[in-house]
C-alpha cells in the first residue's frame, strides 16, 4: 500500500496537485461498485462499502462510519493514514486543518456529487487553498491491472414482477418533470434507470444493475446511454420505439445537447461534471432529487405482494438453517453456518443472487456490524457465545434482509438484557403508528430508548430503504439519527434494525423487512400510518428476558410468532417443524 | 384594511414592482417587535408571532402556523387574501405559481435573512419572475400613523445573575471567531448582545431587550451601535474600555469599514442587508452561526441556580392560583383568571415583568393555540370544560413559562383520554435519557408516540428554548418535529410541552420547562444526558386515567407531586396548604 499511496502522490505533483479526495464512488454515485471502481480498496486496503479518503503530500486520512470502525484498523496501515470517523471528524475539519496554505485539492469530477463538492470547496477555502478538478483521475494513471469495466447482459424484467410497465413510468416520471419545471432529466443512478425501464443487469454483484446514462423526456421519451454489447436483441421489442438507444460515449455529447432546455439533475445523486457541462452548454438546471427515486420507493401493490412472497419463501429458508444451527452448534464455523444458510435459500424459487455477502459472525466478530468473513478471519461458534447472521437474497420477486442473533448455549443475563433492550426498540417500531408526512428521522429514537435508558447504543442506521428485486439499500427514505426530510409513504419498504455491539466480545441485531402501510384507527383525526412486518422468521426466545418487557410487547412477541409458525410450518421441511413449534411457542 | 392592501398596492406600482412579500421580523430578525415593526399587523390585522404576506397586484396571500390557523381566520379578510398554512402550503409554492411571467417581486433587505432570500429567490424564478430588493420600504412609506421607534433605557444586568462578567464572555467568544477563520462577527440578534453585554432594555414588552447591533473583533473587543438616548451615565463603567458606543446611523458606514477582514454572519439569523454591504465592501463572509447562541443557551451554575429559584417562586405563585381557582370556578371569567394569577406572580421577588402575555382560554378557546383573551372573545369558565394557562415572568434571576389544564367540574372520559395521552408524552420527554450528541427534532416523537397511537397530534413543536432572564423562546435548540442539527447541551433550557386541541371544544397542554443535565447511569457506554425537571406546579390528578398509564409513569408522576408539596408549602399562604396537599397526593 505504501507504494500506490507514493506513485499517487507522485502523479498529483506531475498534475501540480497538492491533495486529492478518493470517494468510494463511480460515476453514477451508487454505492454497489464494479471493481473496476474499487479505487479507495485498491489505495487504502479498506473495502467497506462507506469511506473516503484524502492525500496531501505530507499526509492522508480515511474516513468511514461507525459500522467500519473495527476493520478499517485492521485494514489500512495507520502508518499511512489517520484513520477518523466520518461523521463525528468529517473529512472537511482534517481538510481545513491540514491542507497547506495555498495548496490545489483534486478531485475527480466524475465521482463526487455536487452536494459533495461544495463542502470539499468550502474546507479547502477555509484552509486558504482551492479546489481543483482534475483534468484525468491521478489514481487511475498509476492504477497498473486496474479490471476492466463491467459488461453484464441487460434483460426486460417482468411486468408480472413490476407490476407497472415502463411506458407508464416514463410518462408518469416525466409528466411530474413538467410540475418542476423543467424539460428533460439526466438520471444517473442504476437503480432509478432499471426501474424506470423495467430491465435488470448484473454489473455489480449482488445487485442487479446495469450501469448506465439516461436522459428523460416530459412526454416520457428516453435516451439510453448503455454498452450496446449489454443489450441482447429482445431489448428493443420490450423497450419499444420511445426509448432510443445510445453508446456510453454519447452521453457527455447529449449533455451538451440540451443547452436550450430546462433540465433536472439530482445534486445530491449526480456527478459534479454532469452540472458542469450542462451549465456550460446554457441549460437551465432544475436542480431537484431524482425524480424516479420516491416513485420507486413507493411500491405498488404487485411488488408489496412479490415482497410478501420472497420473504415467506426467504423466511423458510432461514428457519430451516436456525433448526440445522440448533443442532449442529456448537462447533461448526463462520463460513460453514453462511455456506448452509445459502444452500438452504438456493433451494429457493426465483432466486437470482444473495442480495450482499452474509454477514456471519461469532461471538467478537458479531461485534463488527459489517463483518465480512474470510478463512483468516474464520471462528468456530463457541458455547456461551452469541452468533449474528444478516443475510438475504434476490428473488425476481423482491428482495430481502433479515438478520437474526442467536444464543449458543446459555447466554449470559447481561446479553439477555442487550438482547432485549433491542427487541423492545424493534417492537417500538414495528407497532408506531404515525401520521402522514412523518420522516424516519422521527421515528428513530423510537427504536433506541430503551437502551438509552441504559447508557447504551448502536453506531448505524435504524432502518434504510429496499428495492424490490434492486438495490438492498435504497432512498430516499431512511431511519436514522440523520435529519431526512423525506416522508414515510405508503408501500416504502424499510429495514427495522436496531442493535447493540459490546467490542471484543458480542454483536446483537434484530432486523426484519417492514412495509409502511395506512392504519386505520377509530376516530383518528389525521391519516395515520404505520408497518406491516414482512419478514417471517423466529426470534430467539433464548434471549428474551421476559420481565423487561411489557404485557403489550409480550403480546406482540407471541403474536409475531404464532403467525410465523403458522405461515412457515407449510413451507419447512418435517424435521424442522418440531423445532420451529419450540422456537415460536408463546412466553405468557 | 381594504385601504392600506390598496394603498400597498399603489406603492408598488410607484416603485415598478409587482409583488412585495411582508415578513414578521424587524432588522434584528426577532421574534419580538416593538410596534413601529408590527407591519404584517398593520397590513393584514393578523397579531399572531409567526406569519409572513405576500402582496401581488391582483392577489394576496397569508401564512402562518398551526397554532394560529384558528386566529388567522377570526383576524384576516377572506376577500383581501388568501390564507394558508406556512409549512404544508409554503410561500414559496404561492409565489410560484401566482407571481406573473416577468413580475418583480420585491422585499425589504432589512427584514429578510440571507436564507429566506434564497426561498424567496428561487420562488420567483420558478415563476419566471425576479426578486428585488427594495430601495425604500413601500408599506413604510403608506403607513402613515406608524408608532416611533421604541427608546427604552438600558442597563446592567448583575454579575449575581449572569454568573459571567461581559469581558469574560467577549473574550470567550471572540477567541472562537478565530479558530472559524473569522476576525470579526456581526452580531444583530438583540438577545444575543444584551448577553454578551450584560445589559438589559426594555424596547419590545416581556422580554427585557435592547434593540441595537454589534461588531465583535476576535481580540473581545466590540463595537455598540445603540441609540445613545439609551443608555445612562452606569454604562460606560459597566461597559469598560473595550466596548465603544456608536450611534445606530454608523452601523452601515462600519459594515463597509470591514472591507479587508474576514467577518463572520449568521445567514440564518442577520439581515440580507448586511451580507450585500459587506460583500460589496470586499469582506470575506464566513457564513456561520451567530457565535453567541450556542454559549448563552448552556446557561452556567449561576444562571441555572437562578432558574431553579426563579421556578419555585414562580410555581409558588402559580399554585396560589389554581387553589383560588378550584374554589372560585364556575364562573369566572377568563380575563378575571388571567389578572388574579398576574397578581400572584406580582408579589414575587425579583420580578420585571409577564414573559408574555398569559393565555387564558375556557372551554373552545383552549383549542386556539396561541389565544389572547380579548373583551370580545372573554368567557366564562364553565361546569364541564377544561381551562388551560400559559403564562410565565421575567424574573432577574430567570424566565419562566409554564402551561397547566384544569378540569372545571367533571370532566368526560374523553378529556381524561386525551389529557393522559399528554402526560404520557411529557412524562416519555421528562425520563428520557439520550446520548452526548442527540438533538431535539430526535427525542420528539417520544412526547407524541402515545397520541400517535390514537391517530392524534399536536400542530406545534414540543419545546423551545428559554433563556436567562431573556427571550422566553431562544435558539439555537428546539424540540420539534422540524429538524434541527443542534444537539442538547447540558445546562440548556427547553420546554416540555405537549397537547392536544380539539376544535371547538377543549385544548390541552402540560408545560415544564427543563434544563438538560448529565445523568450518570451504572454500566454506561456513552455520556449521556437527561432533563431535570424546573417547573414545580400540581398536574390535574382529576384529568388523570390512571390505567392508561404505565407504573413507571406513575411513579414519576407520584415522585413529581411529592416533590412540588414539598418545595412550595413553605412558599404559599396557609388557605393553599390543604389544598396542595390535595392536589399532589400519590395515586397509587
Amino acid at each position: 500500500m505504501k507504494e500506490r499511496l507514493e506513485s499517487l502522490r507522485g502523479e498529483l505533483a506531475k498534475q501540480g496537485l497538492d491533495g486529492f479526495v478518493v470517494p468510494h464512488s463511480d460515476e453514477f454515485q451508487n454505492e454497489y461498485l464494479p471493481p473496476s471502481a474499487e479505487r479507495l480498496a485498491w489505495l487504502t486496503g479498506f473495502t467497506g462499502s462507506a469511506g473516503l479518503a484524502v492525500v496531501l503530500a505530507e499526509k492522508a486520512a480515511v474516513f468511514t462510519d461507525g459500522r467500519y470502525t473495527l476493520q478499517i484498523r485492521e485494514q489500512v496501515d495507520e502508518t499511512l493514514y489517520d484513520i477518523r470517523h466520518i461523521t463525528e471528524e468529517p473529512p472537511k475539519d482534517w481538510i481545513a486543518g491540514n491542507l497547506p496554505e495555498g495548496g490545489r485539492l483534486g478531485y475527480d469530477p466524475w465521482l463526487h456529487t455536487e452536494k459533495a463538492l461544495e463542502t470539499w470547496r468550502e474546507a479547502a477555502e477555509k484552509a486558504g487553498g482551492e479546489l481543483v478538478a482534475a483534468e484525468t483521475n491521478p489514481l487511475d494513471a498509476v492504477w497498473a491491472d486496474r479490471p476492466a469495466a463491467p459488461a453484464a447482459p441487460i434483460g426486460p424484467h417482468d411486468l408480472a414482477f413490476t407490476g407497472e410497465s415502463s411506458e407508464a413510468k416514463r410518462k408518469r416520471v416525466g409528466g411530474s418533470l413538467t410540475e418542476k419545471g423543467a424539460d428533460a432529466a439526466v438520471i444517473t443512478a442504476p437503480d432509478s434507470i432499471a426501474w424506470m425501464l423495467n430491465v435488470r443487469g448484473g454489473d455489480v454483484s449482488h445487485t442487479p444493475l446495469p450501469l448506465s446514462f439516461a436522459i428523460l423526456y416530459a412526454n416520457g421519451r428516453v435516451e439510453w446511454f448503455v454498452d450496446p454489447a449489454k443489450t441482447g436483441p429482445d431489448m428493443a421489442v420490450h423497450l419499444g420505439d420511445e426509448v432510443a438507444v445510445r453508446g456510453r460515449d454519447e452521453f457527455e455529447p447529449a449533455l451538451w445537447a440540451l443547452g436550450n432546455s430546462r433540465v433536472l439533475a439530482d445534486p445530491g445523486g449526480t456527478a459534479a461534471l454532469v452540472f458542469d457541462r450542462l451549465g456550460k452548454a446554457g441549460a437551465k438546471i432544475v436542480k431537484e432529487p431524482d425524480p424516479c427515486q420516491l416513485p420507486k420507493a413507493c411500491k405498488n401493490e404487485v411488488e408489496i405482494e412479490g415482497a410478501r412472497a420472497a420473504n415467506r419463501r426467504d423466511g423458510a429458508a432461514l428457519t430451516r438453517f436456525l433448526a440445522w444451527l440448533a443442532a449442529a452448534a456448537p462447533g461448526i464455523s463462520e463460513i460453514v453456518a453462511a455456506e448452509k444458510l445459502q444452500g438452504f435459500r438456493l433451494e429457493n424459487d426465483r432466486i437470482a443472487d444473495l442480495s450482499f455477502r452474509t454477514i456471519s459472525g461469532s461471538g467478537p466478530n458479531g461485534a463488527i456490524v459489517h463483518y465480512s468473513v474470510t478463512p483468516e478471519s474464520d471462528r468456530t461458534l463457541g458455547t456461551g457465545e452469541l452468533y449474528l447472521v444478516d443475510s438475504g437474497a434476490q428473488y425476481l420477486d423482491g428482495t430481502t434482509d433479515v438478520t437474526r442473533t442467536v444464543a449458543i448455549g446459555a447466554p449470559t443475563a447481561e446479553m439477555r438484557d442487550r438482547f432485549t433492550r433491542v427487541l423492545k426498540g424493534h417492537i417500538a417500531l414495528a407497532t408506531a403508528r404515525f401520521p402522514e408526512g412523518t420522516t424516519g428521522s422521527q421515528l428513530d429514537a423510537l427504536a433506541r430508548a430503551a437502551l438509552w435508558q441504559a447508557g447504551l447504543d448502536y453506531d448505524h442506521g435504524t432502518g434504510h430503504g429496499v428495492g424490490s428485486y434492486l438495490g438492498v439499500h435504497e432512498g430516499p427514505q431512511r431511519i436514522s439519527k440523520i435529519p431526512n426530510t423525506v416522508a414515510l409513504k405508503p408501500g416504502m419498504i424499510v429495514s427495522n434494525e436496531p442493535g447493540y455491539y459490546k467490542t471484543g466480545e458480542y454483536g446483537i441485531r434484530i432486523e426484519n423487512l417492514v412495509c409502511v402501510t395506512p392504519i386505520e384507527i377509530d376516530g383518528a383525526e389525521k391519516t395515520m400510518l404505520g408497518f406491516e412486518t414482512l419478514t417471517v422468521a423466529p426470534i430467539d426466545l433464548n434471549l428474551v428476558e421476559p420481565s423487561l418487557l411489557t404485557p403489550s410487547e409480550t403480546e406482540w412477541l407471541d403474536e409475531y410468532h404464532a403467525q410465523v409458525r403458522e405461515t412457515l410450518t407449510p413451507l419447512v421441511d418435517g424435521e424442522t417443524v418440531p423445532w420451529l413449534e419450540q422456537a415460536t411457542r408463546a412466553i405468557t
